[in-house]
């Protein structure tokens, strides 16, 4: 099993919100170094600058828009999050729904600065159209288990297996990653024997009494 | 060559709006008759009870949600679209984007209903995207063509051709339409050559001078 | 007090759809006649027509765009919901956001099409906003009481009461309706004690086991 | 005639980003600090705190949104715009329209975190409606000319004035800024002469082929 990606979706949670947000960047940064994992960080947009410029680790934006340099007041464009120190960007997550031809400018924005691409889907047959344009993963969650801390991987196997499968016959250069629900180590473990090759998490982790031992759980296993 | 399928979006032009809109549908009905092709009409949703009831034609939605029945005010329930007498539904048009997971919500929604999709897509990837939804038409439609009178087919060929193929590749259940442009028998013709199944027009004929003309000489080369 | 204006709201409801409109409006139009009240009614889109040909009763539109007539597939014209017979619309329900200058044109459009306008809001300040926008009128409805059955009027008077208030200041030829979990005679009687000059309603006789019963209860007491 | 607060909206110009963003900054606080005015900026939502850890000047989001601490993935909280060290940001401009429940939650947010709040609107009736919703500033840009170099001042006085004129009535303690076009010296004076506080301004001085240079034709007539 090769080492997984995992991405932490610091969300709006005040938890990791400023000056809290480097902390658990941080936390992110030491657990992965000890695992020997890679562990990314998804602060909100205005944070993205202070944690990646005081922190070693990859950071990622939540949201990305398709526009290019000109007059688009309030969006977020990829060679902004790329100069403010990110490597990636979430697109289309389930609090942030684009238009399909946003997504397909999102990833083609950012894809041209060099960003990674984690495309969130929330079913299969939108895993499968998300393959299609190209990022390099797809992220499903369903809406109805995020936050609950009941994992896909074990509330709804067949959606992690279905979008596998959809993936792998309509772009097989696609990773698929999970989310929703997932916290510790055994849901990761199983989130990947079902053929993801990383899990999409936030709550769990950013919200525990403890994100170190959270994170230390999480990797546990691998 | 097999019989095309040609859709009149009537948007909301004035000359396709309440009882304007019968006379186009009713002009639509005998030239679909006397060249023996399939013409549907697409009238504002207010119309298309008052179309159906009065046209023996195929009377599509200009746009349907993914709602089921419940709180969804101001929606367009798949099911009161077909209670109103139309036999499908345009999806995500340009000037009506909707998200990712609510096109694949309102093709799902649409289908329990009986009711012919079709998805509307800006470019090749996004036509991709949208075939892995199983609609049973993508009509492909570069927004800065639309309104022009210059067709797509002549524009931009590779954009059909392109999505022809890759349409075929992600799933071959899924038929070709173009649109964006097209208003003559010639540019009918080159859609059809370039792999589409036919057209989606609009102000070619809803605005044209004299509607039944343009229609006549949309069939004549058939 | 005078004779209120009473709206009932279809939303999607299957038990407010198609044909089973038309029985909804029959009903509305029988206890308003016995009871010397106007009843609207606000079906879906499509079926704006098929109610407005066959009842005699004020008929309203969920929603209505600003759009003029032009290139605005899937938008609903102020003048098609005209020409379909609707004598008015709703604006703006919690279901159906629309953005301030949205709110503003779909307002001044329906008005040239001489069209009453309801603009929905949500609590004291966007009623007051509301009002700058000079419709006839606004209905307040907190979206966290729509569909509870638990009565604005008894869960948060000071809304209703404020929200007059606000919109006397404001612009006093604008009138105040309320919504939320109204559906009894004496929820009516509240609200109009409150200062508002009717009441928005939905679930409480859409989904009435005997919307005519309900109904006869709503005016019971005036 | 007092002081004017000037605010320059970086938008996504390719000259207002990264570093850049910085540089140009720097010589709005250079020029302000020169001329006793003051003069903010707005640069995109991952500059800010680039900006305002570098750089001694007013620094506004481009954008709020009204969400609290919790599940809002790509969302811009208020108090994460606030640690960034922003002092207020601008919401419901033209390129980025919210919802008007969302502007009356933004502002409220806003305020929340001791954040200045401009609302920005389209014409008088909105100027109207955003004045209801008690921010500290309306910026009334009428979207038609924004970009154009034809300044508000000049192409339509009259929504200047007539924004001044609502707002005064529905609510005293909201100042009116004025945008659109604006770029020069004389510009601001005549916006202020028509009863205006300041401007809201963006490529005249962000795109200028030396920035400082078109700044110090702004102030030269204060």
């Amino acid at each position: 099993m090769d080492s997984p990606l995992i991405v932490v979706n610091f969300k709006t949670y005040a938890q990791g919100t400023g000056e809290a947000a480097v902390g658990i960047a941080t936390a992110c940064r030491d657990v992965a170094e000890e695992a020997g994992v890679t562990i990314g960080v998804a602060p909100q947009l205005c944070d993205i600058y202070r944690v990646s410029s005081q922190v070693d680790v990859p950071v990622y934006a939540q949201h990305v828009d398709g526009v290019s340099p000109g007059s688009n007041t309030g969006h977020v464009m990829a060679s902004c999050v790329q100069q403010a120190g990110a490597v990636g960007s979430l697109i289309n997550h389930s609090e942030r729904r684009l238009n399909l031809a946003d997504i397909e400018a999102s990833v083609r924005a950012a894809r041209a600065e060099g960003l990674t691409t984690i495309v969130c889907t929330n079913n299969i047959p939108t895993t499968a159209a998300a393959a299609a344009l190209d990022p390099e993963y797809v992220a499903v969650e369903p809406p109805e288990l995020i936050g609950t801390g009941v994992p896909v991987s074990q509330a709804d196997p067949d959606v992690v297996r279905g979008s596998v499968e959809a993936v792998k016959k309509i772009n097989p250069d696609v990773q698929v990653l999970c989310g929703a629900g997932i916290s510790r180590g055994e849901d990761l473990i199983a989130a990947m024997e079902l053929g993801s090759v990383g899990v999409l998490l936030a709550s769990g982790i950013v919200k525990a009494e403890d994100p170190r031992s959270a994170l230390e759980d999480l990797v546990s296993q691998l």
